[in-house]
């Protein structure tokens, strides 16, 4: 078993870096505050007895050596950055979770055949970068590097320049290494757990995503002195269709949702009316064909409304990944861990991306999930109990063993 | 007859100061480039002989002695203070207008009774600093100063104390003038003079505004792993507001204008539901009580919505004023100076809000409006001819000088 205060007095200092305004965190990729974050855990690992690997993607590999030379490693590991008004545990549970399994390994002189890695993924949220899990994504060539590399935050600076500057770009090829299999572990950020009383969830499958950024261009002009039949609002237009996004995702209800947490309007002055706007629709389903059916009818639906309007729309996908299913044998030995720990457990859909959703396409892969208060996150007040983490990192460890082979 | 060549020269000679980026100007007020544009004026001013006076709001006052010392000044002025994708004529054509006329008069050796004086008031376009015509209503006793000096931008900075850094904040006590009489120039900033092929708008009214900032609080959470009965989407609500507001505008239409042109939403990350949304209403009309219907019927209406979905919802009124008949002696000088010189006319109301709503209150005051391309304004494209222009500030230097006395 793992040693919880230890887990805990490690969350709590590394929510230190980057605090937020309302007692979460504010440690966005590639910022200054992401890159004190990396120190510490490099500092921690190193202090564990591991070595340090860092990929061209900023992505960290803290190494465990195995017994045999030749066996490819156990990965476990998730990512530090955080939301802009994002929690203390999102991620970063599974990254010093990770560790935490490390510490208790060389507590009680635990070797293993494969060694263990433990890795932080660089921008998993997808804030100031889209789209999210984009490093992991690299990792599992969704995506090309340069591609990342040139993707742009609000200010127009890019991703790759960012994480230079940083101090965080590394020299190993990003995919190179194999591996044997791979563990996450993450709170549910979802209310199923805790109503249902369950210590752990079994994440048997991972529900897809489709982010389509819409932008509406209609003509800026006066608020007062503008007549209503010679306006072109693209803010009406958002509006309206922001309204369609929930009435799509409800048709689909409880297999989806929808909605738009990206919105930017043009000029943004009291009085003029808006002459552009940019957001983005996030839909999600479990069933590949809900989440094909949603994107499509946004681009119809959404394409008469503006049409109805005289306003012109461009609809761009800046995100997506299928539905996923974790490794049968890896998912086992999540469960197995669970219950030969003696947590209650059951099986769970992720609602959420996972850095182990695209991993899961280069190696066997499973996820532990552990409960979070009210299902709240992607807020400050995100919270879960000391409890919770322990069940969470017991069941990582005794399935990232059992994976290892002692 | 006024130099149609030197007023367009100033007019163009002034766009180069925060030029846009699309033709247009970004001289938001109490900006560094406010501050350049203001020297410019001055410098002009100087030019042309007159002494330049500044209050305590930053409003100019370049005077043109008159042959009587005991008579009050006609005044005469507009601002120079851009929207963020603001045209080079919306307020300027009054300011610079106002200064051809005193180059023309000393062209001709014209002496007034009263002394003439060129005034460009700070902050009319209301973006940076809400509401809009702030300081002409500080002027005018509507709002204190010192409630003006605490107005905050979006980055916190304080009214006060940007006019203090530009270094146009003078010892003048606000509103310690009288005047005679009070003319702006203007262009329409609506469709309707173009569209009836009408050189000059005789102002007669001016139409009301309410500006109500809406704020509400919804609940940040996860869009992939919160399921949809759980959802407390802020931004949702504000899209069924603007519908709303949408309709309850056209329900009095043609006497009635309703929009949103600011909107912003917390955190505005992909994949956070909207926990907050700030946005301002405009609602206008020539109708006192068809505003307070509106005003009552969105407060009511949106209070409505957010119940619905369980969201807090907060209304607060930033801006507004009455609608305004001018003078009648003044807009008689004015009709009689265009019907004179043979320009063709038609009354007006004003559809925008103009610091000569404001000046109504403590001086006979009005209007002259000429055309501009498409109505179009709070656009960089807004566009006029130097026809119109020329015709506008024929009309304003007879009405002026009739005014003044010869
Ligand atoms: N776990 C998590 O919040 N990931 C961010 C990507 C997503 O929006 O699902
Ligand atoms: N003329 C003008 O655009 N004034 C700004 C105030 C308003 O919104 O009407």
């Amino acid at each position: 078993k793992i040693n919880p205060d230890r887990l805990w007095d490690s969350l709590m200092e590394m929510a230190k870096i980057g605090p937020g305004v309302a007692g979460g965190n504010n440690r966005q990729t590639v910022t200054d505050e992401d890159g004190e974050g990396r120190a510490l855990f490099q500092k921690w690992c190193e202090d564990a007895g591991c070595t340090m690997g860092l990929d061209q993607m900023g992505n960290m590999f803290a190494r465990r050596e195995g017994t045999d030379p030749d066996a490819l490693p156990v990965y476990v590991g998730s990512h530090l950055d955080t939301q802009p008004t994002g929690g203390k545990y999102d991620g970063v549970l599974g990254v010093l979770g990770g560790l935490e399994i490390l510490r208790t390994m060389n507590d009680l002189g635990i070797k293993t055949k494969h060694p263990i890695v433990v890795t932080n993924f660089t921008n998993e949220e997808g804030t100031r970068y889209a789209p999210a899990m984009l490093s992991s994504g690299v990792f599992a060539g969704i995506h090309t590097q340069d591609w990342a590399y040139d993707r742009e935050d609000a200010e127009g600076k890019k991703f790759g320049d960012e994480l230079k500057r940083i101090g965080w770009r590394g020299e190993e090829e990003t995919g190179a290494r194999k591996m044997h299999a791979f563990f996450e572990l993450h709170i549910e950020q979802g209310p199923i757990l805790e109503a249902e009383g369950k210590d752990i969830g079994v994440v048997t499958h991972g529900q897809g995503l489709s982010w389509t950024q819409v932008t509406i261009h209609g003509k800026d002009s006066h608020t007062g002195s503008t007549p209503m039949p010679m306006r072109k609002n693209a803010g009406l237009g958002m509006a309206r269709i922001l309204d369609k996004v929930d009435e799509i995702a409800w048709s689909h209800a409880p297999h989806a949702v929808g909605a738009a947490g990206h919105i930017d309007v043009y000029p943004n002055s009291r009085n003029v009316i808006p002459g552009k706007v940019v957001f983005t629709v996030d839909f999600r389903s479990p069933e590949l064909n809900v989440i094909e059916d949603m994107e499509a009818r946004l681009r119809v639906e959404g394409q008469k409304i503006a049409d109805d309007m005289g306003l012109q729309i461009e609809f761009e996908k800046v995100g997506g990944f299928d539905p996923v299913a974790f490794d049968e044998g890896c998912v086992t030995a999540v469960r197995n861990a669970a219950e030969r720990l003696g947590y209650s457990h059951m099986n769970l859909i992720s609602g959420a991306g996972h850095d182990a959703c695209w991993i899961n396409r280069v190696a066997p892969t499973a996820m532990v999930m552990c409960p979070c208060v009210d299902g709240l996150s992607h807020n400050e007040a995100e919270e879960i109990s000391k409890e919770w983490a322990m069940a969470g990192a017991d069941v990582l460890l005794h399935a990232v063993v059992e994976t290892a082979e002692v």
